[in-house]
């Protein structure tokens, strides 16, 4: 199934104990149509407050219910913060998370002194000067494979046996990136910078982790060129914050055709 | 001030005690700021649920604060669910309610099967046709001067009052109607259906009110025709369900130019 989530009111996406979570809203969903509680395997976890256009996420029913009345069921029980955009019947060795080749995130930016109430939760504020011409050659500079250990969230399970790997470069860090770049939008609520970036998979908080980089750089607290020299670091320390949850969505998860 | 602010969090406008209003957190704001905590006077309630992209609201402040500090500080103090758009300097006798010479609201429908998480709480979803050459002939018949009391919540105090006037037609109910129509507008999260109506004041609940007949009229329930008789009838249930909050904005007030 595809879904689309504001995350603002989620603990984020993975089912946690007495946490409200998309996933745990998916399954209880699924137990009151088809009395079955399978976990869907979402194509990758997201934070508390990190929004998806379109997850994709799989599971099995044994019950044999037909997908066009499954999504109108989900739809109908699930709080408007959760939509299933489509429901598609798959083989039976599909998984979400492995099977996809490739993601897209989008990260948005509100430029501008007020930022409306009715996008506040979608966007991060950013009111100062930036340069968004030293922003765009430190994006296109990420392109291809690396090593992003630097970008990753540095409890995380994978940056822990990277680091700790004896031989440095171990390759569970490594990540390829197929197009990264800035788009400036104009709309009814105001002007957005929006950083789109499309990869074959992302470390934890790696997307966050650029942006906020690329924010340092756009505004002039970390040298134009920096981001190669950050990736040959590999440290967390040498890149900059971590953008808010609030201006990130999961745009799209790519599968090969069958 | 010129405030905006998504109402979904709030127990509508008016200050309550142990309930979270707009009112009552700008005057919470104006109290850190300038150590005094007049109550805003709204150029008129919204109920909870109902947005407002630009209310207007006075208040006398002894502090010298000059209005651009204030409206910096104002919004660096309050949720970004609630914005000030201006802060203006206006005569002691000026009053946001009395002085108002016109109010704008707007009213969002979504038309499609999936409304998207990200503006669900910004408009009322409606999945059954609707007939909007019968619609936009239903909205210019309300153009004009007439009693709206049909369209008046009926717990309100000038409902009742005016209910209870021996002669009929007393003239509290009165309002007039400048302009009234319904607009279809393409977004990015799909397509809108927009009521716009302008008036020299509204009762308790009357756009809703009135949204709520001429869905009515749109789908069939009613007879195309049916506004004239309602208003006639002078009793509110002559007229169609209360629409949902969700959809309902205060889109502007018009004050005398000085």
């Amino acid at each position: 199934m595809t879904v689309s989530y504001d995350g603002t009111d989620f603990k984020g996406w993975q089912v946690q104990p007495g946490e409200r979570t998309v996933q745990g809203e998916l399954q209880a969903a699924l137990g009151s149509i088809a009395g079955e509680t399978p976990l869907p395997q979402g194509s990758g976890r997201t934070d508390a407050g990190v929004h998806a256009l379109a997850q994709v996420a799989s599971f099995a029913l044994n019950a044999p219910v037909p997908a066009a009345n499954l999504q109108r069921a989900l739809n109908r029980i699930l709080p408007p913060s959760i939509r299933i955009l489509a429901v598609e019947a798959a083989p039976p060795e599909f998984h979400a998370r492995h099977a996809a080749v490739a993601k897209t995130y989008e990260y948005r930016i509100f430029r501008g002194a007020i930022c409306p109430p009715f996008v506040s939760r979608f966007v991060h504020v950013c009111r100062w000067p930036l340069n968004l011409q030293i922003m765009r050659e430190a994006a296109e500079s990420v392109m291809g494979s690396h090593d992003f250990i630097s970008f990753a969230a540095s409890d995380s399970d994978l940056s822990l046996r990277s680091r700790a790997a004896s031989d440095g470069e171990t390759g569970m860090t490594v990540r390829t990136i197929y197009l990264s770049r800035w788009e400036e939008r104009e709309s009814e609520a105001g002007s957005l910078l929006i950083y789109r970036v499309r990869g074959n998979g992302f470390l934890h908080h790696m997307v966050r982790n650029l942006v906020g980089t690329m924010l340092e750089i756009g505004r002039g607290q970390l040298p134009a060129g920096a981001m190669a020299g950050i990736l040959k670091q590999r440290a967390r320390s040498a890149a900059g914050p971590t953008a808010p949850a609030r201006g990130l969505f999961l745009h799209s998860v790519e599968y090969e055709k069958p």
